[in-house]
């Protein structure tokens, strides 16, 4: 992990303080799709990997994100510092305002403390770097999102630095998944059974007023899907008898259980 | 999330119990990538979810693995059920033994209780698809890992039909996101700042032992990408100094900060 | 846990949404007594469970608790959905309105994550039902406090229909364990020690101007009950001296101890 | 919550340590069911109670818990001792070796920290005595559990003596409850809907090796029970198709859902 | 643990109920710095001691913090009973109000669950005393903000008290570590290593407008002090080059690495 | 925080891999006191630091902690790489082996996610640096206790030199403590109250075999103390009755409660 955080030339200023708002800023210090929780998420990634090349740019982009933990943690102190006096200020958030004296904890919007459960490190590059592609695009929403309940222009400008910098380590990553050459679908050795691999059950059905009727795409016909009825319904069709052990198994379920008793 | 959970013909079979192998089966029952996990973040999604066609899709996959849940807590019991009596095999898990009496509980292979930090919901369709695909991948890597450590027939064929639909469920998530049109890079509906996009920062460098020596490839050289040296390490070339303010600022901080300031 | 999930015909309808109360309506989707809690209990009972017919009767509760669990979610996103571009909606859960985008998540009324801390589940029948009357208990209490703080009809009718089914269960469990014929303090195998289970000891006494006087009812007196002074007590009214080892032990301390030395 | 907590005459003693068993030990220490959840159980609740004379019953019994800690912490402390220098019994528990020096810590016997989720107090004291009858079960058989893996004579009589003085508490507890004159089912002050409170859903059925079939007993049959068909179920006799809005809705349902919209 | 909690004889009193204050005093009834905290984590230092003096001593301080907890449980519980029926008091504190009935429950002051996790227990006596001076600074410190919140005269009264005693506390502590008569850096049995020791390295370095410029006191000059360059920095002067494998290693880290090598 | 981190020439060496081991290590890894909650205690304290010269110190130290960091993970991974394919191996932390495909995960060595509850961060220097003081103290004895169960010289080697740093780091903050100015005992802005300060309460008292029996030492007698017996005891002695509501109150407890009511 020897790296060197980047020089943070720009400004981090804020107009008006916030207090509500810098509690929200917290969610991205603190929080699930944070900073911490990017940086700590590559870096132990890259800690883990035996491929010298992306393990270089695992650590690049793990140590570029701790200095986005400066920026955030800069911006969230700005809005919040008032608390330290200011009673109504420290109503928005308690713990800041009487454990913190107005500093930064390392928690989320909602005051609750960063946990290793956020990270998603698996100890296999490829389906690290699918976590990481998902983890990249959850942090730019989140960021979107806090621009939408702000109107102070330095703190929207950093606010569209870090989140531009999610699109791009979004395709760092996708890039570099897509040239280790393996499918869209190939994780690790183990093939999938050819049995159930098309297979699409559908599973939830319903009538109530806010049910879902059974829609079509893709993602269920067409190519190699097979469209399988949910076996429960199938059953009940069959025998009309839901309150016994049934005599002759669903149609569904019998190619299954077909299958797996060869 | 009115459904049906699918029925399960197949016979969970054990040969051997296997208290240890148990404890490791636990991961996929309150794990992190478990099924639980899976479960609640595709079902809680469907929930938020306005898209019709595709709620019903996240509302299919999200009922088949409730099913899935309990194909791994079946499976579980059978290996760890001689704990009720046995010390030996208590040892090996001794919150199931004493606590649970030989039962399955939510905890994950180390006795972690499952909590909702494992989940990754959005409330943006497109990033949750995205969530959806690494959260796929994860699990069918962990079903692997499980096989690994295993040569009881009746588990292994378990493992393969979890691990295979695993797969499945990727591809839907896949085709669900590309049948939606955005482009890869496309998260929400801000777009990136063009300035600083295609920079990558080459951040993390060194010379030690285990350091990371600096690599190209397709995800920091050619198409658009601007290869920008770390802004600390330029400081240090253009001053030898870092134990002051330095005077003339770096080029690369240059860049970005000019920018900022215009 | 092979089930299907009832079907919800009515309606869960909202005339104002209220993103506060939905805030607070999220305690029975992810809280401690909420309906996850509910489901997941029972279930997960059932799966450890030999006997055949309360194993069915844990499975229907454990379903139906996850059809309310879905009723819940519902009412809370039909309140939280302003959120999505209200800043003073947002300010009532921010961890909702930035990374959940307006829609729930697993969380309680206070964004604490659901956790399997919340279950009780033992491995052993008569004490799970205990545990379980005890959950239906606190359910309805909480779904009675909800009603409390809104006016909106409809939100009051599908909580009315939650709260009612806490008691319909609350009713199962009893008749379940009843039937059991165990007597009401007959819990596992090992009888207590005829020594020690009928004393009362009066440990919690004072003078203070808030302090508990001592207060006596079918609890501590009548029946076998033998209502034993505290020792501590005991003792300092025998010595006089609580400042070093005594010499005689105090009386209802001896009681005790002569026992345990015989 | 002023009060003495008792004296404790008795010797603990241990004649062969086993680190082992001490960590099983530290589940009535630190874990979900242990001392010092019951101890904080009780005396919260009595903080929050207005019953003058059921206050001092809480506050006896939550001063007692919290002798019975020292107990449990005593008597695991003998047993882990060893950990200090000895790798092989170090194993059985790295944090409490590395980090405790040998020492108990508040963790349960996997070694997760105590947390107040495991506590279920309600601000209503019918309902606070329901969770307490149910807590003292639970302890009871954990205790019971433990006895099963030691054959250490000092052990077994003082958890002898601990698993006793649970039995005692709940027959307190259930005493101080009946004597309210509240009925069995009667919680909080809201009455429970008569249309909804007689129903015995069928929720879970099934065909399955491992499926339930349906049991009837005394918690679904008899009295004023009204044993529901579940409504998926009657769905899909009446329509014989679970794809699309049935016109016609099953009977089950429908009695519930014309019993919601007159 | 064997003790007396002392009498408290004095009132607490509140003049006017302050819900959204009663919220932030929960930070010393269920929070980190609180008061649970301090009683647990001095008494079971204390049952893991084998120096009989200071034994006794943690075990007096252990008790009177639980008595303190009463006295801050209490004052909580006049300041939030108001939530128990009033819409915008429960606002302050959903999880209170809701789930509480208006009592307090063993959460701090954002509703998040005590944890073991906030104490800090060694089994090394001298470890634990520096742990525990640092804890009564940070609970006088809690204290004082508490106070700039609330204008209460019997509520001021109360934490002024409270506050005091951590002060009190500090000074117990301190003595009985003096007492001992080791060196303040003597920690343990094995002595650090003489090569490393009085080296402080000038890791953060930076020009940027909130960079930390480099700064010298008697922390990292004068006495025994070697101040020694950030490596990266020095190597950075030495080649010129940040990209590559450096051929001959800076001079500050050759230092150490020469050492290491011998 | 902008920093480099300081650069590792030292070799991690490790002879013979021991997983069982390596699970230990992770205690430095993600643990209470290991070296991201060093690393993350100090940064932030320096965020929130207002002293130029001492948030330098904290950011130099803080960026330090983080190259630990990575030492530690480095002689983990090694330690811990058989457990991809070694069933025996595995079994020694199934989270490592399954999830994490034989690498590093932020957990603790009994498989806790790290959790930012570890962290003392107050918003107040002087705290902020006698919390650190203790945290040394900790960590140090930690890699002290980690040393005594392992043989290979390379893994004892980065141990010491890990240990000396943290008595170096301790140093620091002692002596940035002791520039400041402010007397031992001196936190804060508010004074203790001289009524309750010089006051020592004998609270734990006792003649059980394992009870405390009282002790006198400079932490209680000599200099301002005074020392006050347990106002129970005190009580008991009175009025030979603990029973009822004593008419005359305690001598102790007289003297405190008359302070507070003048």
């Amino acid at each position: 992990m020897y790296h060197h955080l980047k020089k943070l030339m720009y400004t981090v200023r804020v107009d008006t303080p916030d207090p509500v708002f810098g509690k929200m800023l917290l969610e991205q210090f603190g929080g699930a799709n944070g900073e911490l929780a990017a940086a700590m998420q590559y870096s132990i990634q890259g800690l883990n990997c035996d491929d010298v090349a992306r393990k270089d740019m695992l650590m690049d982009i793990g140590t570029e994100e701790l200095s986005h933990l400066e920026v955030v943690g800069t911006l969230a102190r700005m809005h919040l510092r008032p608390m330290k006096g200011d009673r109504s200020a420290a109503e928005a958030d308690p713990l800041i305002a009487i454990v913190g004296g107005g500093g930064v904890s390392l928690n989320n919007s909602q005051g609750n403390p960063w946990t290793a459960d956020y990270l998603k490190i698996s100890g296999q590059l490829e389906v690290d770097l699918r976590s990481n592609i998902a983890a990249e695009a959850r942090a730019k929403i989140t960021y979107e999102n806090l621009i939408r309940f702000t109107d102070d222009p330095g703190t929207i400008d950093a606010l569209n630095f870090l989140m531009t910098r999610e699109i791009t380590h979004m395709k760092v990553f996708s890039l570099a998944l897509d040239s280790m050459g393996r499918g869209p679908f190939s994780i690790g050795d183990l093939p999938p059974n050819p049995e159930w691999v098309n297979k699409y059950f559908n599973d939830s059905t319903g009538t109530s007023d806010f049910g879902e009727t059974d829609e079509r795409g893709p993602w269920n016909e067409g190519g190699d899907w097979e469209f399988v009825q949910s076996p429960a319904v199938e059953e009940f069709k069959g025998t009309g008898n839901g309150s016994g052990r049934s005599t002759s198994a669903a149609a569904g379920a019998e190619t299954r259980s077909s299958g797996k008793r060869k």
